[in-house]
């Protein structure tokens, strides 16, 4: 059950409703994020919402029968935009691309890169400076400086700075230079991070584990969410299985699935999801049609120097050619469904 | 090596080339398809092409190292048209839909299916009468007396009969009412099957093993093109992996990798891919811009009331719509790919 | 629901029992095997099972709510053993070893594997005459004659002859010279090969698909029974999975399961199940104690000389050694059971 | 390449060393753990290994080709004994049962455990206190005052503590308490606590990811010896398949392969491997015929009662009984080894 409370309701009145439901044989979580206030309330009674809708301070109640609760679209039928800031959105009804690099290598190769998504009108940049690595011998990112100097230069041309975190003790040295937190695929699950980055007010992209179900994922996202943060954009990016044709199973089924389950947006990274760049524009497409509220491409001037992943990067000519389709693409989609 | 014959060479000298390249240590697999001649030749030697070229009788000679030859893009890069007759044409370039209810059940259903792909331009319906079952005591089918009824009706209006054959001893029955036989998934490695379907000069559409390689799909095509038929569709339909959210997961990575390392046409079954209704015209749109030239959809008047497969069946109403949304869509990738 | 019938009762009477049962609401199967004659009803309505009990002609009745029914152990506690004749028994209380090349390459072969079995106590031995392969190109086996020559050897010393049968087609040449049929994994769901076994009277060794489920092999394995043979020997072999540091992921949790779910013998394939020498001796031990009722290993006079599956095979010196830990741990085993 | 040095090197000299193989190419990680001090060099070039040897303060030089590096096999022969203090030590020649609840609840919880235990010669307790759980809205453990409680009664019996670690942060605090601080699946590639806990001396239990390759698993175990802790213990614990008969699928392959790769010991998690109480004692034993030097498994004196992990979890009468079925087997396995 998640009880939405009035905006701005007295602590007293919040710990009446509480009390109220406690009796009733529920536990209660407070949860206070950008957009309202709730009570999680779990248990397995049944129960007359009506009765708690009466409680003074209470605006509305909604059942909510899934494992996950506060991302679920049963409460909350609208789709939830996330705002980036300066008009950067993703959410239903658009299609935002975010690229850059896999690692942040350098300034030239940072100040390159805004200015080709600039020229692009691309207005959300990936690169990591914290990387996972299975080896603890490869290179390991360029750390808090390379982020730094990643978000001056990005900013100063109003590009959005989205870009891994790997532990909770980053974020605070992160925060001030990240305008999305990437959680990556190894990290999915990693409870840790979620609850801190719960407590944050930057939008958070939570990437599907390697071999995580859906069902995790939205459970994950309910961490962020139940902590106070409710800016989150579910990622898919490919799952491990038997195949290995290509590097990941792009699992597209996911896109409507998630969409239907959630009122979040969804994004498909399908450079990880396939791994191997020519495939990437078709299942960048594909994943837009399957109903996608953006993208995560990774795109360098010259993929074959890049210092990770550049079996799976665009060249700038490659990714100028895909922003093309995909716009189009967009409008072709919108239009079908006003169809 | 892949070296094609003249035309009409007489069988002496293509014996002559045979023995030629056998002293050269390749073992040869002699195959005449309805469109050319060939020697397959299989050995690990080093060769100078231009002497078997030389020979007389050779019209052309191609190294092909994949583990597939006769269905691999390396020798024939231009795709494969897989023409069922009356116009009727699978390949790049169009978007074929194939549709029709999971099992055939009787007459009044066939003939109301087919009116009704008739008037949207459907011009191939599926329809199975052999049902591969996992339980003995589950509906099997009409067997070869639904599929004569079945494929009169159609026939009578000039739309293509698509039906499931599971054993070889069912071939020669089958072969006067079937434009094309359809390979399930749990037949993928049945090679006895796809011996016996080689040596038919009717379509074959394949489909990809429940967890089934790329590589071994393509293998399996080689059975049947090897045996001398080369009408062959590969189809995408769904592998089985540790996600329960749906019934398979679509691999649509499958479609631009079959694409580059096959000339053969492939199509995408997103009604088995995910299973669920509402997900798969979605999942078709993303089949088509994953680059695929063709659907397999379950359509039938009242879902619900299916002998077989209702979840992921799509009414006539749904499949209108969808069957529209295919068409504009295929005309906007058109488009995309001259931009 | 099962129904036992009387033995021997009258045909009239096995119809009335039919009838009655129908009239419930159920649709029946009869089946007749070496061991009894049953029916089988399907159907969802509670019914008094004493009310059909009553009926003339028969035994007992079971409520099985399994989706496999004759298989199940619901109504059979008692472990079943298959006689392969000659005293050789496969079945709860021991441990039989199933042993020989993966291919019949020729008779010196067969002689020579046949004395080394016989000299180690090995009562049966395996071999494919018949090869699945996925490549057309690859060497598919002797074929009938090998067949013949493989047993006239092994019979001559007593030896049981257990060999792949790859299609319905073969059934009947091979039937005189085979003593257990075997179903390979790419043959788990071949319904046609499974329909025809059941009309034989021999055994049948069924393995697991490639990435079947177990309740699709038990139910495989009632596709046999209820044609009416009840002689099947269930083998887990190794599924697929993402790991690729060995050919096949052996799940021998299936032991366990099946030994509970079913009253069938279980077998574990360690040579498959692995697919690399050295570490199938461990395994091979490791289905012993996870209660496997016996052992398919793959055994050769040199390995490195296999026509096929080389990198599994043990040689001779390897599989005398094993064998004999087998044997002792196999004591060890009933000794726990006992305490 | 591994250098392994003198012990006591003075820095000077090992710097020498460092630089010398800086100039052939070599990228050089220092590493000084409980038992030596070494070099990881990596590189690409062909070195001749002698003019390594020969720098002042070089004890030893192997070649190791493997992507991981300190823990593979190829340099350390000799299989790792990881000593808990108290003549407890995990590694090749015994089978060490770590038992216990899933979650500590409680002091009266423990106290019993804890007898119950030392009344069966069992010298190490498992239970966790940190728990992860998919819902944020689960029971999380009773935290670090559950851990102190844990392990004064466990400690006042010379038992020794296995503890599950979610985040670094808790390293510090959790020091004092823990003898093996365990890494659970979901942080297999938690580097950020990889690395932190290579700077402990304390021996950690790493678990291999959900659906973790084996080389992952080494590499894992890379990062924490690599920063200075060769204390490590390998654990399988079941993977994410396809199969849903049961809760994970055990992977008893990995432990043969383990084994031979790596020196470090390996003991398998019957308990999460199957998910089912009645199959964990025959997966135990599996576990250790595949050659496993220990086990852990989860044990309750009501597992109804239980808070987490019911369903997976031995009461005390049938741990009881597989103890000493363990004992037995055990003594049994090392007859084989030495017959």
């Amino acid at each position: 059950m998640i009880i939405t409370l009035q905006p701005g309701i007295p602590a007293q009145q919040r710990e009446q409703v509480q009390g109220f439901v406690s009796q009733l044989g529920f536990s209660t979580t407070a949860v206070s994020t950008q957009s309202g206030e709730y009570l999680v309330a779990i248990g397995s009674r049944e129960v007359d919402l009506r009765q708690v809708h009466q409680c003074p301070g209470v605006k509305d109640v909604h059942r909510v029968t899934d494992v996950y609760k506060l991302v679920s679209r049963t409460w909350k039928v609208k789709p939830t935009q996330v705002d980036l800031g300066d008009g950067v959105c993703i959410g239903e009804g658009s299609h935002t691309v975010i690229a850059g690099p896999c690692s942040i290598e350098g300034e030239e190769q940072v100040a390159k890169t805004v200015d080709f998504l600039v020229a692009q009108g691309v207005k959300a940049m990936r690169g990591g400076t914290f990387k996972p690595r299975s080896s603890p011998y490869s290179f390991r990112g360029l750390g808090i400086e390379g982020l730094k100097m990643f978000a001056s230069i990005a900013h100063a041309q109003k590009v959005k700075v989205v870009t891994e975190v790997l532990d909770a003790s980053q974020i605070d040295a992160m925060l001030p230079h990240v305008d999305v937190f990437q959680v990556g695929a190894r990290n999915s699950q990693n409870f840790s991070l979620l609850d801190e980055l719960g407590k944050t007010r930057k939008p958070v992209l939570l990437k599907r584990g390697l071999s995580g179900t859906l069902e995790e994922l939205l459970q994950s996202a309910e961490y962020i969410f139940s902590k106070g943060n409710d800016r989150i954009i579910l990622c898919e990016r490919g799952i491990r299985t038997y195949e290995k044709a290509y590097r990941n199973t792009l699992d597209l089924n996911a896109v409507p699935y998630l969409k239907e389950k959630s009122h979040l947006p969804v994004v498909v990274d399908p450079s990880h999801g396939v791994g191997i760049r020519r495939y990437v524009p078709n299942m960048a497409m594909a994943g837009l049609m399957a109903g996608a509220d953006g993208c995560l491409l990774e795109v360098h001037e010259s993929p074959e120097q890049a210092l990770s992943d550049g079996a799976q990067t665009l060249s700038f000519a490659e990714a100028e050619a895909l922003f093309r389709q995909l716009e189009r693409l967009h409008e072709a989609r919108e239009q079908l469904r006003l169809a």
